[in-house]
């Protein structure tokens, strides 16, 4: 680990205050630093202690590559790390994150440990999205968390049909729905009635949107399958695609989905001691008392 | 009740049939017919049996109107009634509907009963969405089930800040927020977890869409308090206003929406006998077992 | 507001040295003060200072009853008031209650607006449930938040029939029934699933605990109503009523439970200020974020 | 597949009826056939036709064992063929099962299909379940669906704590925890909320019953892990363990349970075609409009 990029929230002045300091601790431990253009120029990192690179390609060839921000961050710099196979490393700047598990005062403890080879890889996966319109792909995408189809702002609902490996499984009247990996099931998955899934399950959630239909639950599929998604045909002309929250996409009726499990995977670096649950406590406030009222 | 309009829903062959049936018959007893220029056309029924109205005005002085279709056409003809009190009566023509409770094969007999003066009508609580853009009213509009602020397509999420009567109660980050009247408390609010609430309380229901706390459960609010929901500023750019799930209307930033009981409700007529939870269960199979494996 | 009496959670040192700090400023302002025989030992507080009484009477000819401990001792203290119409105040040792909204810091500053007669006296409906056993009545009881219909550890389930009025509602098979009031919207039924209801709103709230049929969702029937639960005589033979989470009773098959509202409320003292609403979001953590990863 | 016994619910006069039929054609067809003592009683076989024996012992050494009646049969058949590999293939007699797939009618096509070697087996997860009291193993047990730690009738609620490989996951304070299986997914852990999970997956699902703390989702963990769930020692002296919803068995504070998966597996044999998600679909009634009001 000697050659490191940095992907940073521009918008947060904390996180560019931290590129600045890890980027000069790193320098100084002389690894060889890679920062993103704007970040070089935000943070007004010297070009003696980080070269620059646009973040579409930051990841490229690096040993390493440190997220400073928050979740959001982790998933933009996730889709610079692309099919690169470069581990990433998530820092938060306020709250912990799902994926951003180290705080802003453990982070140059936590690279000295990386530095000395004292961490773990966990590899998660990534889902592969294709759109097919009439039997022609349009779009391939891979997400970390999930692809949501959600009918659009003037539709009633959407309607579609699930099929795995060829095999019809439901159809349904629903806002939408989700497809989401392990990693996701945390994220919007979860505000939409979805279990919390380990990431190390070799499954694929499917969680409806306020379906129609109160016994459409939340069910976890195979995750070597083959899912197919098409919308009906008789449904709104009014409906989008959104890839891993950030990136929008509209699609037509009788649009078909692919979703399948890549054969790329995502390698995130941790602690060598780190556990996830201890971070689903943190978050989800499970130690204390958030909920009803105590007749003791 | 001599003088009737029927609304028609219009896409659907059995409702102009059974429109035409019920005209002829109604005409028979020497009532006074309205039915909308649409259904004279489509279901050609002659002048002498059924004068025609624009669906509009179609319910003004008359002393019943009945609603042939589904639920959405009743939705529709609530709007038509408006402030003018004329009560409605359901017909549903296929599956049995929350609002239009009798089936197409009991249309005559029930009718019998209306013009013998056996029926009840019960009240609904209509609810008065106003909404306010910088200190401007620029729309004020009445629903039966419910006005849902939603997210649009393009936004990660909505942002929104909720108090009554002057009293801060919370702000979200969700997909959305459904605010109900009892009657709506079947309709989408129960897909977004919502309870049911019976339709003579006097209450309003919010609802979140998809929290991003998860501890943002629906709430029962006092029926005579005015709901403020302010939209962030910081918020997502596009979000939308929707009105019983069939108008909609975009929302800026910072738009403040303020809803209330109307003064006006809506007067729905019913069989004598009528019993509100037996649509309850028959809607939602609560005599079947729709649900887990059983042991026994 | 001078002739006080204190009910205190006696297993809480913390309770009773509050209860000797209340009882000796309220004596020094002048008032009569009266704690329960045991607090009077435990808490070593001279005569001259308090009266004693048995908890079961205290409350009778009182102004004011405060309850110094949690909610639980709050509900036990209500149990006291029964149908004296003493009014209650709550303040809590440790987090914030549902019912016992004044902190231990807040104590003696909230009690000098009280002496000064700066308050807000709420009704909170009590619900009244009687027992009949073969047309026999064997038990009524009056409950602050609910009362739970719930199969014993032996069975597999419970069945029941509910009715409102005379009027068939549903049958169901379950793990049991709640049946709450609106203030018991935030304690049990909370946790199996229902809705927050105002607690000034008119209406009983039905919760089915963990439902064989997946539709069989909460519903809030009208306050004024008689609603009727029968147990199956196929039942289990092993099933028990709670009583405000407190008590409990062994049910036989074929029992009948009525629950109606009280005609008698508690009355519940607040601060002049107090909001409902900041309760709420203080014990469910509205504020902050307790939920989903954040994609921003 | 010569070798076959059958284990009948004997309360169902349809499974004995079914018994008698279904072993003569057996006979008929050359195969030795097996029920069970009771049976032979109750429905009158002869013994030319079929051996007798006791249910506890009826699945040695068998090719097959088909069980006639629910999915409650089933599970009961599961205890019996234990850990002898035996297949199961289940008939309901009344409405379609989870488990018992095979309807009345299609019994012999089945069977004939069987017989023909056209069949595929599936193998499905059993659960081992452990209770060790001050350090010594009391009970071991295997279940299909679940085991359920649950507050007895008179207990307030459970507390206890959850750790997988001596990592620590929660505590929590419920009405109790379910430990399910995929194949339990659809039975109790379905009522109290959780998601379906197909049954090839390598998972277990732990579902706490009414938590307090309202965060505390449904959560799926690695299948390879032994999880350990440790009652509070400040617990309530009142609590129980159900195995596959049929066995009880009290427990103590302080009692340790320890799942894992067993070693063995339950084969169960389905006709060639089947599909897995057809079941859902019937059972849960996806197909059909349970739902919401509908405004179309």
């Amino acid at each position: 680990m000697r050659d490191i990029g940095i992907i940073t929230k521009l918008s947060n002045p904390q996180a560019l205050k931290a590129t600045a300091k890890l980027a000069k601790w790193l320098h100084k431990q002389g690894c060889k630093v890679t920062i993103t253009k704007e970040a070089a120029k935000d943070a007004n990192i010297a070009k003696k202690i980080a070269s620059s690179a646009a973040q579409g390609t930051l990841a490229q060839n690096r040993d390493l590559v440190v997220v400073i921000g928050g979740d959001g961050t982790f998933i933009a710099a996730c889709r610079s790390v692309g099919t690169t196979g470069t581990p990433l490393l998530g820092i938060n700047m306020g709250r912990l994150g799902f994926l951003t598990e180290v705080t802003k005062d453990a982070m140059l403890t936590t690279m000295a440990e990386v530095l000395a080879d004292r961490y773990k890889i966990e590899k998660r996966m990534l889902l592969e999205v294709t759109i097919k319109r009439k039997n022609k792909e349009i779009l391939k995408h891979l997400v970390l968390n999930d692809t949501v189809i959600h009918k659009g702002a003037l539709a009633r609902m959407l309607e579609y049909q699930v099929s795995i490996d060829n095999q019809f499984v439901f159809s349904s009247r629903a806002d939408g729905l989700i497809i989401a990996s392990p990693t996701g099931s945390t994220a919007y998955s979860l505000s939409a009635g979805g279990p919390i899934i380990h990431p190390t399950l070799n499954t694929i959630l499917l969680v409806p949107i306020c379906p129609h239909t109160l016994t459409n639950r939340p069910i976890a599929v195979p995750g070597d399958g083959v899912i197919l998604v098409t919308l009906s045909k008789e449904s709104s002309h009014d409906q989008r695609l959104t890839l891993d929250g950030q990136t929008g996409f509209p699609l037509r009726d009788g649009d078909k989905l692919l979703i399948k499990q890549s054969k790329h995977q995502l390698r995130v670096l941790h602690a060598a001691d780190r556990n996830y649950y201890s971070v689903l406590r943190e978050k989800l406030r499970w130690g204390e008392q958030v909920g009803t009222q105590d007749n003791s």
